[in-house]
């Protein structure tokens, strides 16, 4: 199933896509994809209803982040082999972990916005796991049980705040607009493998980023496995598990993002995004 | 005005402090002391009321976090030149910004967690900050504008998560029940100077921390004004600006929590706060 919020920020509804690909309103059925929603009663209970029966929603409605309620934003850091070997880093010995701020959140095909100053604007696109059900010390075996669905993110990151601004990735991750989610929340029945999605990112047409979750190093249910380890894990939390090579910084020479440019990047199963760029005003 | 919250976890009501030290209702005032209510106009209604046709608290009620919705709880690394020596480090050339989970936040008596099989437990007693007004590319002359108010945190650090498992400190900044905050969110119309303030830790009643908000090296309105650079800050968020020497891993040799301990700390005109350690089950 294919959950999404659509109308305007800060007052999305909640909608599913039905069958022919037509969004239709849940929002008589349920509050939010949010919290309790998300946990594996309140998906069947969105999967029990005829689609037919709902709204449909014109297909140009702006789509919101498909996950409301995101307490957390963790991302996964160096979770490509060949990703770290372009950033000239190690392949860490256990998962790096840090943090994007959550008011980072936007929509799927919302802008990216060039922070003021801004020279070493970057994407990396991702696979997202959406936790449905409080996770706390879990094992490997269990971890995926906790998991309500995969979507697609951007991590748009500013390298020079990232790396040469005084210590912690997280000054370089949290911008506004750093973090598009979406288009769809699809739920983990859907995603027979979460190791073997091809993904991909273009910038004004060019294939910059082809790769597949087969190359993660430290897989989704480890990763939320580990997680779980050092905090709670809640519905609406979002895992970001890293990035395959291609990004701007691993370019010769290095490459960035600038007002005008189009990102548009995937994940097979998982739907696509578009962003255009502008300068932040 | 010292506004807070009382209740049980997750259920906690909104509250305030009279004249007397009696802790009156709010409920029916306000929804919870978050998002609009931390405004100027919000403090402003609040501060209209006759604390005295409010209903009064038992003072034994459980106090929850000061503040409710908090989308980012950010802290400032290595803020005290002291500290930084402490730690081993430089004092970094702009303020080090790094998260904690929000799922960390606690009231502030709450019980310190100290995590399986964690050996390096620590504390820091820090003056944080929370955030009124939407906060974005202000000035520093500005920055205090958008601050609701002051409060007291533990900043609760586990030294091997932290430093020596790969890289990012929010791995051991995030723990649950590793930020108590409160007991009162203090407006900031109160605090005369938020650079001069007295602030002190005791562990099983032996004073490890005493310092003051004097020799923090990047000030309240700098770092608000500077994280405004980076990112949108929102009513509510919460900054928690750096901790004077005195934590454990600074002590020769180095002295770590264990269950049973008890620590308490406080800040000149922000309360104090009491937490027994336990192994977190």
């Amino acid at each position: 199933m294919k959950l999404l919020r659509f109308g305007e920020t800060g007052s999305e509804k909640p909608g599913m896509v039905d069958g022919d690909g037509t969004i239709r309103d849940l929002s008589s059925v349920v509050g939010d994809i949010a919290g309790k929603t998300l946990s594996d009663e309140g998906i069947a209970r969105i999967a029990a209803i005829d689609p037919a029966t709902l709204p449909a929603v014109d297909a140009s409605v702006r789509l919101g982040p498909c996950v409301a309620g995101t307490g957390k934003f963790i991302c996964i850091g160096l979770n490509y082999a060949d990703h770290a070997e372009e950033a000239g880093m190690e392949v860490p010995p256990e998962p790096v972990i840090f943090m994007k701020a959550t008011s980072a959140i936007c929509g799927p095909n919302d802008p990216i916005l060039i922070p003021r100053g801004s020279e070493k604007t970057d994407w990396e696109v991702e696979l997202a796991v959406v936790i449905g059900k409080h996770a706390k010390y879990v094992d490997e075996a269990d971890a995926l049980d906790h998991v309500a669905g995969y979507c697609l993110t951007n991590d748009v990151s500013e390298r020079a705040y990232q790396i040469e601004r005084a210590g912690q990735w997280t000054k370089g991750k949290s911008c506004d607009n750093f973090g598009q989610i979406g288009p769809w929340l699809v739920t983990r029945d859907e995603i027979a493998d979460p190791q073997n999605l091809d993904m991909w990112l273009t910038v004004n047409g060019n294939t910059m980023q082809s790769g597949s979750t087969r190359t993660m190093v430290y897989g989704v249910a480890h990763v939320v496995a580990y997680l779980s380890q050092f905090m709670s894990l809640h519905p609406g939390d979002v895992i970001s598990t890293g990035t395959p090579p291609g990004v701007g910084m691993g370019q010769k020479p290095p490459t960035y993002l600038k007002a005008g440019d189009v990102v548009e990047l995937g994940i097979e199963g998982l739907g696509t995004q578009k962003q255009e760029c502008f300068d932040d005003a």
